[in-house]
């Protein structure tokens, strides 16, 4: 049977040892579909890690134009291919085609490489910072190594190994990737390595400065999260898994910038469910089952006042959840995986209101609110936070504000928290503002966590255990781009040795801070270091 | 005997169960000096920990001008207890009194704190982000949880766990501070500890947002490193005792911040040697003695060419150390450390020029140089980029450029590396700087590592093994402020639930990046968020 090859070393080659293969499934079905994809040995790996190794320093003094021009290459031939894309997409993931693959998740896609070619001609990502007394002059570089991506299940296109928000920060910062497709949508992968391969010759830069595996075992991919001769790590997915290849990394020194879990608490206050009660409902059955719920920010904890505005919202919601279809899930693992974390609430004293089992074909999931009163919840807090990954969510009942307050206080470290208040101003939300703002990365008001804006403004982080760093997020130009960068100071160094936008002329108005101010025009010759 | 108070939980108070204490030693005559300090058990770790947890939301939600009038408060109480503390470190180091300590570190330790607290008042480390169309603002914020600092044992003053770089840099970002003092100068870390406690006092701060404890063992150092309570560590200290805190932290998802150890390499280029030689070698020598060498980037590797010039250098250089008096080392502890490294840089074929002996009284050790050829370095380059912390350093000799090179290309990550040219630019500089360039954090023309500048524009940092982290500066406000930050964002949140730098009005005009562009006015109106 043939199988489909790799991207290594700047073409795209056979596996080298690969006894084993793979077929993508239509989750729809449940039946195998397209060729065949090699799961990669060993040699793949090394040959992928020694030809990023060979091409970092060429790429890291690759001009940001070069850069720059790669992503709104890339970002083009994405455009141009939506249709195939969506096609291939849609196939692997049975994600709705036209309302999210179509119209949602690829302009966003071709947006963040364009984002971040912005920043890259900006040189946004940069900081520059000169302090002309000192003779010192600082800004963000590349960290001439590899980038190891692992691309999640749930984003085949705008979080892609090899397209998506990791790949256009580590490239944007002109460091090499090595891609770790998602095996659930390897022929939405292979097309996407396809276009960006072209586009990176198109542009210019090192033919091996972008590679793509498809899959490998877990062992594999711990040995090399290991290797020192990496830059870093980005990767979206499971807890346990980020956990693994983060203990990996950290043995070596190496900066795992982890995306997680994450259960999202909402907490919807008595004055908003008074005044608008059956809206929420709507507005949170869409966000929790959208997708089928396959969201890194799907609300999966909902704190529901004890009282009568508070059971219509729940009897509002477990109507729409139980005339809702069963949702397709990615693999048979995401079900697996969420129909023993749904037992596992079960077991720990959740009742299930509504859904909580499978459906065929293919891997399906009856949309499922499982509910319990926060005095349980507080007595088990890290066990009721277990994730459940897909189409479901727990409904908290709270007797009063200290309950809901006590709550918020129990909550381990989240990429989101939620308010939602009256319109009027009567419901209180600065005590639990107060409470929820150190546990997560983005505190929301009167709006689901399941949009995340590409924007320089967002933070798509949290505290671990959601992911690995307070201090980065995985979604937003030009800060997505520093978690792929080295600080790196000029003492004493002549004009002619310095990066473009530390020289003392500035001709592309590059904002820099210079002496404590932010400023974009070129150096006065007397701050200038001596020769 | 009478055992000196730990600051614990707001007051100065007896170790809990120390059946263990401790004395400064004179490190010019081995005495022991002072009164007796406690090493703390489990049960002080713990009080600190909890107390420090206990007002972390409190420290959070203070008036930025409390932070900054309490950094100020601080800065000048140091200043103005000169004379005593510049007495006391004299005392318990035997760094000079005049020279070093009362000219240039405790201005320099009153001057970061300063920094600290104008980067406060400007709101500047927080790097406030407005996107007005979608609803977002994001910023830099307190952990809310307590920052574990380790102090080292070479700057008694700038760097003492509750008075240097990383105190300041926490407790500007609002973290309660729990400083394990370095056991080599205690009764200088009693006397900052004091300062701090009653400037914190007197700016209204919570009690407990300073603790201090003089010393615990390893292994409950490890401990506590890995508790899941703390929000990130500061260390600055030896590469084993900073791996193996990393580790524990690693394991519990806390940040850690270590600086744990460089050789700097100097590159001294045919063209500089030949034109000031002499000049270089003196410049060399101070370098490499002043405060016995005890500098984290001390120059412990010379790379000097084998020419008439180079071997002109090098008996200059000789001459010089050979006239210089043994340097006092901080403790017994540092001075077998560098008697091994220099034992094993031998062991390894390094010829030692001059000094490689200690002589007494006290921790002495002579001036040391030591000789290997590029040849034999690039054999076995990890072993001769073992650290030798004292006034050590190791002569490269290369037969010319491309040796040059490929010694640069062997380096593992440096906080520096120094290069060297002619003044008439007949020095290639270009390609050593390329090469040399991701391998350390702040590359120097010219003038020799051991001068680090407290500037925003600074690198104290550098890539793995000698920080943790290549991405972040422990000298340098505002950006070694950051490390003891998360990053928030929020979403749609109204105005009055917003932290005053992300407000609508900005009367402090701070600089915020609006839509893109830095500004420091207020939002317009119609840019404000939907209520």
């Amino acid at each position: 049977m043939d199988v489909q090859p790799l991207l290594i070393a700047g073409e795209w080659r056979a596996a080298r040892e690969s006894a084993e293969s793979f077929r993508a499934i239509d989750p729809s079905s449940g039946e195998a579909i397209g060729p065949a994809f090699p799961v990669s040995g060993e040699s793949d790996l090394q040959a992928a890690l020694t030809s990023a190794c060979a091409v970092a320093d060429e790429l890291a003094g690759a001009p940001p134009s070069g850069i720059a021009d790669f992503l709104d290459g890339y970002a083009q031939a994405i455009d141009d291919d939506a249709t195939t894309l969506v096609a291939l997409a849609h196939a692997e993931t049975a994600l709705p085609a036209d309302t999210r693959l179509a119209k949602v998740e690829l302009p966003r896609t071709s947006r963040q490489l364009r984002l971040a070619a912005r920043a890259v001609r900006s040189f946004a990502w940069t900081q520059p910072v000169i302090d002309t007394a000192a003779g010192l002059r600082a800004h963000y570089a590349p960290l001439h190594r590899p980038v190891l991506i692992f691309g999640p299940n749930n984003f085949p296109l705008a979080f892609n190994a090899v397209a998506g928000s990791d790949f256009a920060s580590a490239i944007a910062a002109r460091n090499p990737v090595i891609a770790k497709a998602h095996p659930s949508h390897p022929a939405t992968s292979e097309r996407l390595a396809e276009l960006a391969h072209r586009a990176l010759l198109r542009a210019g830069l090192p033919a091996a400065s972008v590679q793509m595996l498809y899959h490998f075992d877990q062992c594999l991919g711990r040995r090399l999260a290991g290797d020192a001769r990496l830059g870093a790590i980005g990767f979206t997915g499971s807890r346990k898994g980020g956990l693994a290849l983060k203990a990996a990394a950290d043995q070596a020194g190496i900066p795992a910038y982890m995306e997680m879990s994450s259960i999202n608490p909402v907490f919807l206050l008595p004055g908003a469910l008074a005044e608008r009660g059956a809206a929420l409902a709507q507005e949170f059955f869409a966000s929790c089952t959208t997708g089928s719920g396959q969201f890194c920010t799907n609300p999966g904890l909902v704190v529901v006042p004890e009282d009568a505005a508070g059971d219509a919202f729940v009897s509002t919601a477990l109507a729409l959840f139980h005339a809702a279809p069963p949702g397709v899930l990615f693999s048979r693992g995401v079900l697996e995986q969420l129909d023993q974390a749904v037992g596992a609430l079960r077991d720990w004293g959740a009742t299930c209101l509504v859904g909580g089992a499978s459906a065929g074909p293919g891997y399906r999931y009856r949309p499922t609110l499982l509910q319990i009163s926060a005095r349980s919840f507080l007595k088990h807090p890290a066990e009721f936070q277990r994730e459940a990954f897909g189409p479901a969510s727990l409904l908290v009942r709270t007797r009063d504000a200290d309950e809901m307050l006590a709550l918020a206080a129990s909550l381990e470290g989240n990429l989101t928290g939620t308010l939602y208040g009256a319109t009027d101003g009567s419901d209180d939300m600065a005590p639990l503002a107060r409470v929820l703002r150190p546990r997560v990365g983005r505190l929301i008001a009167n709006r689901m966590p399941t949009g995340v804006a590409v924007s320089a403004a967002m933070n798509h982080g949290g505290p671990y255990p959601s992911t690995s760093h307070p201090g980065f997020t995985a979604v937003g130009m030009p800060a997505a781009i520093r978690r792929f960068a080295a600080l790196h100071c000029y003492d004493n160094v002549a004009d002619a040795l310095l990066p473009p936008e530390l020289r003392d002329r500035n001709p592309g108005g590059v904002a820099r801070q210079v002496d404590g101010c932010w400023r974009n025009d070129d150096l006065e010759p007397e701050r200038s270091p001596a020769p």
